[in-house]
This record gives C-alpha cells, sequence and structure tokens, in this order.
C-alpha cells in the first residue's frame, strides 16, 4: 500500500541524523526555527551507531580483558576470558541507550522527526521516500537544508562487502564471535584502531598497506611508536603491497597481495577486512534537482559559513570534506543552523583536534613543526616523554610523548602532537590553547595538578622556552 | 669518628628535595647561580617516596585487578589474584626511577647535592649535620635560602605511629601484606584515596570521621558520588565519631570512638590507619637562629613572592602554607628561584587545581558557585552529566559530572569542579581556562575531540550559556 502524498513546510530540513545533521537540528529548534530532521537509518549516524561509539566500547572491553591479562609486574595474576557475544551486547547497550538519547533531546527540542530517504525536488523541496511499514512518501518544503547524510566506507574493486567473507568496519563491529586470523587491507586510523583491539583479544592480524608505514600523514616518531606497539601485540604488517583479490577456501579466505613491483604474496585468514578509507554519501540525494554537485572528490563544497552554491541549502559534516570527524560536522552543524537563523556564525575554529584511538592513543591539533615552517613560522618546539612522567610510570603505560609548537617569535601555541595514554583527553588543553591564541608562558604558567599526564603538556612548553625541569632541555 | 666542620660558600641553599625544594634547585642553578640543595632522607621527599607517588602505583594495580574482576557486563570474565609484595616491588622500582631521575636532573643541572640534616646558625649560614657513615657537619654560607622541609602526618594523641599497630599513611604504602581489616581514622583525601584502594583489594575497611561526611571541604553532590562509591565498594562510614584510643588485642587492635554526645563504640581491626592531616616541618630548622618563627599554624609565612620575614630567607611548600599540594610547591619553587635570581617573578597564579584520586576521581580549580557568590558575583554554572557522555559510557565508569562556573556579567571562567572518570587530566583545560581569563564562549567554541570525556567540559560550558546540546539547558 502506497500512502497518500502528504505535503508540509518547515524552515530547516536537515538530512541526516549524525552529528552533524542532529546537532544542526537541535540548534536550529532552540533558535526558534521550526527544524524538521529526516533519517533514513538510526538516530546518531555511522558514528554513534557502526563508527566512534561501538569501536570504543570494544577498544575499552579489549583494553580491560588485556590490561588485566599483562599485569604481572604490578603483581596482579589474571587469565580473563572474553565472550564476544556479551561484549557485542553490552556495546549494543550502549549504542542503543545513545542513540535512543539523541531522538528524545531531537523531542525535547522541539524537532519535528521524519524517517525517509531524502531527494531534492528542488532548491526548496525535498520528496522524502518511507520505507517499510509505513511505506509511501511526503514532499517537505524548506527555507533552508542542511544536507548531513556523511559517508559510507570506499569498496575497494574485487572486494565488494559480503558481511560474510569480506568485512566492512561496521560489519566487524557487529560480530558475535571473533574470527581467530583476519587479513585487514589499509593501515590508516579504522585498520589501526581495529587491528589493535583484534590482536589484545587474540586475533592474529595481517596488515596490508600499500604505503610503507601506518596511519599516512602522521609524523613519522607517531607513526613508529604506534606501529612498534601493535606489533609487539602481534599484528603483522606488510607494507608497500596492494590488495589484489581473494578467493575463499575451505579454511576461509586467501587474499591475494602484490608490490608496485609486481611480487605477489598470498595471505590465508578467517576472513578479510577492507579499511582504506570513507567517500561521501551523495548519491541518494538527486543534488541535480537543487542544481548543485558533488566536487572531483564527492565532496559538496561550502564557504566559511557551512553554505553550499546555493542560497538556502547548507552542507555539513563528511559530505562537505575532510577531515572526515564527527566533532568538525557537530560544529559545522552549529554554524550552518545559526547561520539558518540569521546569526552571524562562521567556522572561524583556529584547529580541529583528531584522535586515534590505537595503542598508545594518538591526538593532535593544529600545526606540526614541519606545518609551521611551511606557512612560514620559526617553530619553537618542545617535548616531554611520557617516560619521565611520574603519573604516566604508576601506570605502566610510558611510551610516547608531548610535543607542543610554537612561533618562536610571538610565542603562539600554533599546535600540537601527543602519542601516549589518555592522548585523546590531554589535546583538550592544547585545542584550547590553540583556540584563544595562548603562549607557551601562558601553559608554562597554568599550574598543572601533579601528578598527572597533563603536566607533560606544561612540561613541553617549558622544554621549548628553554626551562623544563624535568627533561634536559634542547 | 666525627670528619672535621668543613665551611663553604654558595648562592643559594635549599632545604629539602622534595617537589618545592628539587624544583626550585633546578631553576636556581638554570639561572646561573651557584645553587646547594641539603636533604636528609631521599630525593623526591614526601611526594615522590611515601606520597602521591607509590599511593598512585597501588591505585592504579588495585584498579586493574578491581576493574577486571568487576567486568562481566562487558563479556569479561576474570578472577584475578593480587601478590602484594610483587606490587610493593614494582611501586618501589617505579620510586627508586623518579628519585634516581630527580638526583640525575639536578646534577645535569649543576645542583650540588648535599646529605643531611640543615639547621639554620644565622640569616646567611647554615649547619648541615651527616649522619650515619660520613658522619659529620658542615657550614654551608648562603646569599639565599629557600626552605621547602615539607610536611609529616599529624599524629593523633594516643595513636602514637608504631608502624605495626598504628600505621601512617607512610607505613601503610610500604606494606607487603594486606591487613584482612583495618581502621582508618579520617576521612580526608589521604583517608578516602587509601580506603577505596584497599577496599578493592579486599580489606574490610571502616573509617572513622568526626565530621558528618567524606572530604571536608568540597560540596556536597562531590560528596554524595565519592562516598557512594566507596559505600559500593564495601567501606563502612561512622561519621561523628572520634578516634579515642586503641589496645592490643589477640587478633588485632580494638579501636575505641565516641561520639560528641559521648557514645561509645569499638571497633575490631588487623590494624589502624591514621590520616587526620599532616603538619609543617619546622622544628628541626633551629628558625629562631635566622630570626624567624612559625605562625600559629606552624607555618612560615610568606609573601608573593615566597620571600619570609627574613630577606634572605624563601619558604615554598607544604611548609609555607596550605594547599599541601605538591604543584603549588613547585610553583612556589620556581618563583623563589627565579626571585633569588633578580628575577620579577611573583605568585600570581590565578588558581591552583587539586585532585583527589578516589573513584571516581575529584579534581578542581578556582572558585565553586558559593565562593563565587561569596566574592560578589553572579555566577553562571552549567553542568554536564558523565551518564550521557559517549566515551564515559564506553568506558562503564559513568559517575559524576564537569561543572563550570562563571561570571554571568562577563562570562569569564571562574573555576570548575570535576567528578567523574579522569577527572585529575580533564581539570587541566579548565585550569588553563582560569589563568587565561577565558570566558564560557571561548571553551564552548573550541571544538573537542568525539569521542571523549572532555566534551563534557565544552558541554557544561554551552549549558552555562543556555546553549547545550547534550543536556537540557537549566
Amino acid at each position: 500500500m502506497v500512502v497518500g502524498d502528504i505535503s508540509t513546510g518547515t524552515d530547516v530540513a536537515v538530512i541526516g541524523a549524525g552529528p552533524g545533521g542532529y546537532v544542526a537540528a537541535i540548534r536550529a529548534a532552540q533558535l526558534g526555527l521550526d527544524t524538521t530532521l529526516i533519517e533514513r537509518d538510526a538516530y546518531g549516524g555511522v558514528c554513534l551507531n557502526h563508527g566512534c561509539i561501538p569501536s570504543k566500547a570494544f577498544i575499552h572491553g579489549a583494553g580491560v580483558a588485556h590490561e588485566a591479562a599483562n599485569a604481572e609486574e604490578l603483581g596482579v595474576y589474571a587469565d580473563p576470558a572474553v565472550d564476544v557475544e556479551r561484549m557485542q551486547r553490552w556495546k549494543q547497550g550502549v549504542v542503543d541507550r545513545l542513540t535512543g538519547g539523541v531522538e528524545k533531546l531531537c523531542k525535547a527540542n522541539g524537532v519535528n522527526l521524519v524517517e525517509g530517504t531524502a531527494t531534492f525536488a528542488d532548491e526548496h523541496k525535498l520528496r522524502v521516500a518511507h520505507d517499510g511499514a509505513g511505506q509511501g512518501s511526503e514532499s517537505i518544503e524548506f527555507e533552508h537544508a542542511i544536507v548531513a547524510t556523511g559517508s559510507r566506507p570506499i569498496q575497494v574493486p574485487g572486494f565488494e562487502f559480503d558481511g560474510e567473507h569480506v568485512l566492512s568496519s561496521r560489519d566487524l563491529l557487529g560480530m558475535e564471535t571473533l574470527p581467530d586470523s583476519l587479513v585487514v587491507v589499509g593501515a590508516g586510523y579504522i585498520g589501526m584502531e581495529l587491528s589493535t583491539m583484534l590482536a589484545k583479544l587474540g586475533t592474529d592480524v595481517t596488515v596490508i598497506e600499500m604505503l610503507d608505514d601506518v596511519l599516512p600523514g602522521y609524523e613519522e616518531d607517531v607513526q613508529r611508536i604506534v606501529r612498534t606497539r601493535a606489533e609487539e601485540l602481534g599484528v603483522e604488517f606488510r607494507f608497500g603491497e596492494g590488495a589484489a583479490g581473494w578467493e575463499e577456501t575451505a579454511e576461509g579466505v586467501a587474499v591475494a597481495a602484490e608490490t608496485e613491483a609486481g611480487e605477489e604474496s598470498e595471505y590465508l585468514a578467517d576472513q578479510v577486512l577492507v579499511a582504506v578509507g570513507r567517500s561521501p554519501v551523495t548519491d541518494t540525494l538527486q543534488l541535480e534537482n537543487a542544481g548543485l554537485e558533488p566536487n572531483d572528490a564527492g565532496f559538496i563544497e561550502t564557504d566559511h559559513q557551512a553554505r553550499t552554491d546555493v542560497d538556502s541549502i547548507f552542507a555539513v559534516g563528511d559530505v562537505a570534506g575532510e577531515p572526515m570527524l564527527a566533532h568538525k560536522a557537530s560544529a559545522e552543524g552549529i554554524v550552518a543552523a545559526e547561520v539558518a537563523a540569521g546569526e552571524p556564525a562562521a567556522l572561524d575554529h583556529q584547529a580541529v583536534p583528531a584522535a586515534v584511538f590505537t595503542e598508545p592513543e594518538i591526538a593532535t591539533v593544529g600545526l606540526t613543526e614541519a606545518e609551521a615552517e611551511e606557512e612560514g613560522f620559526t617553530p619553537a618546539v618542545g617535548q616531554m616523554p611520557f617516560n619521565a612522567s611520574g603519573r604516566a610510570l604508576t601506570t605502566t603505560h610510558t611510551e610516547g610523548f608531548v610535543r607542543i609548537v610554537a612561533d618562536e617569535e610571538t610565542g603562539f601555541v600554533l599546535g600540537g602532537q601527543i602519542v601516549g595514554p589518555e592522548a585523546s583527553e590531554l589535546i583538550a588543553e592544547l585545542a584550547l590553547a590553540v583556540e584563544m591564541g595562548a603562549t607557551l608562558e601562558d601553559v608554562a604558567a597554568t599550574i598543572h595538578t601533579h601528578p598527572t599526564l597533563a603536566e607533560a603538556t606544561m612540561e613541553a612548553a617549558e622544554n621549548a622556552m628553554g626551562q623544563a625541569i624535568h627533561t634536559l632541555n634542547r
């Protein structure tokens, strides 16, 4: 049965209820706009349902088991058994609670929720097709639309996801039993987070990466620390090899790999995980009806107010370009909502921090030393290794460092790179420092609680000024 | 054999190699001053040897065991055995590495190290008595002295520390076997940190506290969270009771307690830990020879440059007043060294953060809402509970909140209170905010990495502005 077409009007139509879309919708509603949020799948988007949150839950669970199993040095002897199905249920409980929370927050703020797939009819009108029981469609006329359709995993030719032999990160995070062995294609952040987690849970992991190291784009000393630790955990790396194809065998899959020079190898495993990146979702939108088209990279281009080339339409989050990060999507969503409400908002953030939840974690914000030089600064750089941190020593997690990059002339903090325990939390202080235009002196003169890992940030600032107490100054 | 008296001169004589003294000595030496650091016991002082560091090591070790033993929800089943002697050895290794590091850093910076007990001969001369093998004494003439003798545990009358029945925190942290049962006198931060840790390791803990709640001075909602969690861990509290005396029994000790109304109780345990606070160490110094005397509270009074009433003498750290915190001592030590070197330094820190390593942790900086009101501000207060934080949910540690206190008129951040996971690390961002005069807008506009606990700080700032996304605004 097809339900008859209904037509409604709204001030702001938001397409996609991920961290870009739901945040935009809530803010728009808070600003008094009649707001409609359209989602075809699940509230919270990929991040809450299939990405950041479930991966962090598994990484935490694996961490608890692995830490206890390797704490003889501390006098703690344990041989934990892991029930992956139970872990999966717990993870799903966390996800359900958060996605339910998003739905409740939207309703509490007065956002109209519509389930279905939105396509543009023109630059002020959407059609929303309902699936399943409530099938049919409706038209929604809007003053402004905010496109927040996110991204999906890139498919490698010959490695179409089947959820059985060839897994996406989403498939893997839905697993109820662990593969004994896994080939991972791609050593980017998703591949590395999942490989580390699986190795801790006992899976034999082989990572195939076309480039010559893990985590392309990160500095060499950061890469080295994370790669070395993954190797210690049992992850095997095959750099300089591309995945060429796979076939089913009696025991699982045989993955063929090839170097640029044409050398071939084959890796046997239960399954293969393909994690080579994500591409923006625009093909469902019929953008052309609104007079829009993606750029060559597939993204919808936007200006400093998150506006597309069409005045009535904004785009935020993964669909609007790199970096594909939930918090960047949320920040853009807020700007889009505020601009739609006539406020003078703009994307004038000084820096977008990023974190990788490997062991140890990586977190960065702003410029690296090399980037600062490229931009014409004379960088003053300071560093504090965690193996000189009292707090780190009391937790046995002493790998890594805090590095701070500043402008030598003015002292302004330009960026920071942290690799080590709790890096994802520690970067918040440096993000505030960059955002506020703090100087090295400001960071060094702020009293930091003892004993904490955060003292390393102060010490790195002192080191950059030649005044460190707990390291020799460079 | 008594070695003949030697007399030497130095620009700066620092008495005590704890976090106040060794930091002062290193900075003084970095500034080109001939610096002599005199320590009678162990480099690193109480903090590194018997306080912050060993307690955090044990708290971490206990946490690893307890977390793994209580992770069924995550699908992790473990029944860890704890070897306290092994944990003690590990802890001692951490301490030795850090104290060795302090000694090395002092030497690398050119600080002269002298072992012995220093007393003032006059306001420009110390006598140092050497103990043990190198016994004898020497005189040291100084341009400036920095007193950093720290503090020692307060003895309760009738509860003299004997290391066997009546323990100080230092005794407890040196233990090689755990008591099956323990009476703890005092529910301040030391009593609470150790009680929580011991409860996790299986000791039956009864805490006697004269006041009516844990952690005097903290806000009621903060106290409640930590007390409730300690109770869940099995700690029993007897509020409104004072420890009156104890006697040895066949099984350990019988501790007599009494309410103000005269009601008496008796608690049986293996041992009793007395943790009612610390008092400054001045009695070894013969201060009167330098024309100084402690104030009524026992502290050496100082001005904003850490100077005492005698121009040539500074005092820093616990001996110079509350709060007795290692990082406050270090900050004062740096100021004293810089002033001694003729630099225009001053104790102009806006705020001194503090942390308590209970479960969950507490960390605070600057003003509470009530303190802000007392100082004449109209406070704008925002809060974010960790049970609405995605990151907290992925770790199961969802108790507590981040609260931010600002001046409604200007938006300036005046303080923050965090109770929850990693509170001690998260406070660093708010400490920088207070130090730099950040506004709520600055904190809210700083992009925070998702998913992290630090997002709660941003959300608390947004909440104070009536713009929170993930909580309903108050």
